[in-house]
């Protein structure tokens, strides 16, 4: 019975060292009992962003930190895209946590929730970090939780969240924000960066770096990608107005590039064909001040300077063969 | 109430093109209704990884695929690190899938279960894509899916595949393999760019590229980070023998590093001090062959040509004076 007992030991031994286990598990779970034990509480509500609590959990509990989901009567919550989770506590039964994680999604209903807002606010008063990811900082700064502090978000909500809460210091160029106390991420998928930046402050650089790599994670501690930093921030920003195709309707077909470039393929339909939108929108670039246009063949094209450097604009329609009534818009940015 | 109709109708088109929001849920549910619909089915079993099934499942939900879970009874599962997920269907009743993903975990009950490999096999047959993440790759496997195949799966687990599965041709240096049919990814956080691939081959490059996109995730569409390449791979592989002290035990504190140099730190302890292992471990070095020692005053360093580079190695210890009873083992690759 010892030498069983002794070969399952030894066995475990030569698999691990064997094949030079990172034992990520095994050691943040050893690191949970030699140290003051970590607990986050994430936040669930419906609709919830899937990769915006996920992320962070699989980042958190790999580096030995406690999860524990909390929603507010602790019944079920369906999240965005249908999958279905069973928090672990409501507001009324949740334990103490260390780090307040506050996920984005579809999020209006939870940030008007007096409710969600005094959860919110007082468990981010006795926490001693609160994380929100993504649009989690709308409910963060509806709570009250970040006046005159810094914050970030999801990109294309980074106006709103400017408008609505004048006394948040809206950050745009950043992966994740770091006030001390309050940290938050950008979109969706920054959120696991932003967790491992939490790890790296609470049990150091080499602790988080151990869990990117148990993770296979291609962590960027100084920030990584920054997607306002993408080309599209160029473009030009049309507001539809009296000129317009007033029957015009858009599907975006795909939108991509990189810090130099950028794509936007539009599928559009609307009375009078492509040219009186076409029309409308170049006589919007005019007006806007700033853009030249540029004699070119092609058709539309505009360039101006920015940040020192010459940026081109470009609007062409293509017709589609598959749907006769509609036609594509192609908006390019490029950096010259 | 027209005119109402009419100006939410226009504050939509103008908070949404204002801002040049990239839209990627308006597109991808747009997406979905113009072109057959994509169902990717989820396998969920206890012990399931969260980011293995989550990080895919925000990929193929972004991308307008529409996502179910499936557990063997429908009833809830508790995953690895204590999320509870409810199932949206049981093997019995759950509908047809174009692509079955199966990820990883502590997935050792998962894959011995006759109803598992059962429906894995006959799933995989009828879908049209099969992609296994991290340790999914062992239920792809014993359900007779990856036969004649090649595969990856979490990089620690790569020698028990081929061990276990000898016709199955297991892939070390991919974050993803892609069969046509069948694709497997590495460990955990590469099931999201194995989904990014898919995506791209069912629905385009570009369409994967917006997704990505509006995941603020900076996909790498060629494989990106593959973690099998770091530097640790060319540590030793220590055998603990009849040498080393039979009591000693460790407890990981960190492992990291890069393509060039890698650290691993342990806490020890064992009988006899730390100089008993050292000299164990150092005669194991010996024996390897290959290794070099190298005369120098900080003790134990070996050196190796591997791949037309010289790898150097070092073994020291340092003592903890928090723990008096252990001390740290400290191990170094480095590429001069």
């Amino acid at each position: 019975m010892l030498s069983e007992v002794f070969n399952f030991f030894l066995k475990q031994i030569l698999l691990s060292l064997a094949l030079c286990v990172v034992a990520g598990h095994a050691a943040a779970a050893n690191t949970a009992e030699t140290s003051p034990q970590i607990r986050v509480g994430i936040l669930l509500y419906d609709e919830v962003e899937i990769i915006d609590f996920t992320g962070p959990y699989e980042v958190f509990g790999q580096a030995g930190f406690g999860v524990v989901t909390i929603s507010k009567d602790g019944k079920p919550v369906t999240t965005a895209m249908g999958l279905k989770v069973t928090p672990d506590h409501s507001f009324a039964n949740a334990p103490a946590v260390d780090v307040l994680l506050v996920p984005g999604g579809d999020e209006g209903d939870a940030s008007r929730d007096p409710a969600i807002q005094r959860f919110v606010r007082e468990r981010s008063m006795a926490a001693k970090n609160v994380l929100s990811v993504c649009t989690g900082a709308f409910i963060l700064a509806s709570s009250g939780v970040l006046e005159g502090l810094e914050a970030t978000t999801l990109r294309h909500r980074l106006p709103g969240l400017a408008r609505n809460y004048p006394k948040v210091k809206v950050i745009r160029d950043v992966r994740w924000s770091d006030n001390g106390k309050v940290i938050t991420a950008a979109g969706l998928s920054s959120g696991m960066d932003a967790a491992l930046h939490l790890v790296a402050r609470i049990r150091g650089s080499d602790a988080a770096r151990t869990t990117a790599m148990f993770l296979e994670y291609d962590w960027k501690p100084e920030g990584g990608f920054v997607r306002t930093l993408m080309a599209d921030r160029y473009f030009p920003e049309f507001k539809p107005n009296s000129k317009w195709p007033s029957d015009w309707k858009w599907e975006q077909l795909s939108s991509f590039g990189d810090t130099n470039q950028w794509r936007r393929r539009m599928q559009v339909t609307a009375s009078g064909g492509p040219h009186a939108l076409l029309e409308a929108m170049s006589g919007d670039v005019e007006t806007m001040g700033g853009w030249q246009r540029i004699d070119d063949a092609k058709g539309y094209v505009w360039q101006r300077e920015v940040e020192g450097r010459r940026v081109q604009f470009s609007l062409s329609i293509q017709s589609n063969p598959e749907l006769p009534a509609a036609y594509e818009l192609d908006m390019n940015i490029k950096l010259i």
